[in-house]
């Protein structure tokens, strides 16, 4: 028998329907993406291949050999998205008209590219690589929060056409708005009452329970676990917490940057061979700047697989329908071994 | 330049980016799904095509000739759903387990074939037919809702293969579920909120000030006004909106039923026509059988072409970022002729 399931951070359903279940390695062949071991190294159109800097806009922060800018000395850049959604040279106007409100474009819409190499997908990279990426979403979290303008940043990764990307070589985005969405607000608010309620953050009991129960998680590692949430919306949905209680990615200390590189490498590694290479998306949830200092917010890695499509239903209820059992996927996922590095 | 807009109806934002803005013309071709009248009436595999109920299983409801069942004698049929995300047969007891919560399967997901015939699109219809299938809904929903167990039901169309259907047939769904999911809690308590402060509903002014701007109106007509909100999600969202406050679709009249679907058939083929048959979620908006007495909530129709993707970023805010104008996606569809019914 099918089961609803909700969500205690968010207080939304799932319905776990096992009348469509599917066993976890069925999920793999229809939406395998291109082996990335097929794509080039180099293509000389890709705006973001070493070499080709002058096809981006002028980057604004890269690793990379002191002294140069927009040469092929880098190893992470970061640039303005060519087509941004936001823009940061105005003032966060309000408007309103009638009952209609509405806020100018400000905000920061910035593009990582994670590796000089077209083909060098992050769940095929050494840890020391995924290591450098973070730090940058890191460097470049801290530029935008000292922003007083902005009040919430989203970091994201698309891969694959399904899950929304064109470009095949390896980037993230990170996009900085000047307002609070209401689902973030709704999360924030259920983390409080947990708090008021319980005297502890409902991330950490949830961790807790997690780890009690033993069914759900895929790995575990010095710092941070990996795990199937009870309601999972899709098939294979994983996040990534860290064990101490932080409020913020900012809080994010130097010396965890190769912790959580180690879990996010190894996760992706696990979803890129057990599922061959499956489009998804990666979202950092993170505090709104404003609850930085809070004690009820709890920042995580979630990644969403886009092996299913989302439909009326789900539009019109916020109800997933997930069409496999968690329990049964982080199994599948926890014995799936960890490709090597790329070469 | 850019510019966040706050839907009224749930305080969500979107960003309307005009950095990647197209115009209304350009969003046809790429989605287009394949033309009707190049599909047969008949397909032999097809389980909804009329011979062929042998195929699903016992239907639920019907329009046709009297006495008779599981014959080819409709003209609407009712079938449940061959793979239920819920069931009708037990009570929903409710699961603990340490923090987790959840509910059995309870529920009901029907089936509503909408016509005999492989290749007749609502689009194409005769106002009469569409009329027929508002009506079959009326009286599934009628039924769902006397059941005391039934706390929201949600009536949903998926036409094409990116909106989640794989069967070209013409149908839709109904799911009725034994929860209330936190989205649809957060819009009743918005409207709530609205009447408390100003007396009214809050999509009854909305309504009146979208009239009152004009920019956004796609039709006008007896009962009924179909316009791109403000604040739309996805290029050509599309709301249909009765004018006479009502909370519930289960207060539609006998009488309206022909209102509503000439509404909503010139809307379907306008965009069958303007965007060359997009595929697309209908979701019918209505409020939560509990709430069905209440002044605050205002049932209409929102419908969803697909013919751009959510990401990461969408995913991960809730904000999306639409890349049209409402104001010229709602001028270029007033501009659409609606095309003749198929004969």
């Amino acid at each position: 028998m099918s089961e609803l399931r909700q969500d205690v951070t968010t207080r939304e359903w799932v319905i776990i329907s096992t009348e469509r279940a599917r066993r976890p390695h069925e999920f793999s062949p229809a939406q395998a993406g291109q082996e990335p071991a097929a794509l080039p190294e180099y293509s000389e159109t890709c705006p973001f291949c070493l070499g080709n800097e002058a096809l981006t806009p002028g980057e604004l922060f890269a690793l990379r050999e002191e002294g140069k800018r927009d040469d092929p000395s880098w190893q992470v850049r970061v640039i303005p998205n060519k087509f941004p959604a936001l823009r940061g040279e105005s003032e966060p106007t309000r408007l309103h008209e009638g009952m209609f409100r509405g806020v100018n474009g400000f905000g920061y819409h910035e593009v990582v590219i994670e590796t000089p190499l077209h083909n060098r997908e992050m769940a095929l990279m050494e840890v020391s690589e995924v290591k450098k990426v973070v730090g940058v979403f890191h460097a470049r979290y801290e530029a935008m929060r000292s922003d007083p303008r902005v009040k919430l940043i989203v970091i994201f990764k698309n891969h694959g056409r399904t899950a929304g990307t064109s470009l095949e070589h390896p980037h993230s985005q990170i996009v900085a708005v000047p307002i609070i969405p209401g689902g973030v607000r709704a999360r924030i608010e259920v983390a409080q009452r947990h708090h008021d309620d319980n005297g502890e953050c409902v991330y950490c009991s949830l961790l807790e329970e997690e780890l009690r129960a033993r069914k759900r998680i895929v790995l575990e590692a010095e710092g941070f676990v990996a795990f199937h949430p009870f309601a999972s919306r899709v098939p294979f949905e994983t996040w990534i917490m860290p064990r101490t209680h932080n409020t913020s990615f900012g809080d994010l200390q130097k010396n965890e940057c190769r912790a959580v590189a180690s879990v996010l490498k190894s996760i992706l590694a696990k979803l890129h061979q057990g599922l061959q290479n499956p489009d998804f998306n990666l979202i950092l949830q993170s505090a709104p700047v404003e609850d930085e200092d809070t004690p009820y917010y709890h920042w995580h890695i979630q990644i969403f697989p886009r092996l299913t499509l989302q439909a009326g239903f789900e539009l019109g209820s916020g109800i997933y329908i997930n069409s496999a059992l968690p329990e049964e996927t982080a199994a599948f996922l926890r014995e799936i071994p960890e490709p090597a590095p790329a070469k």
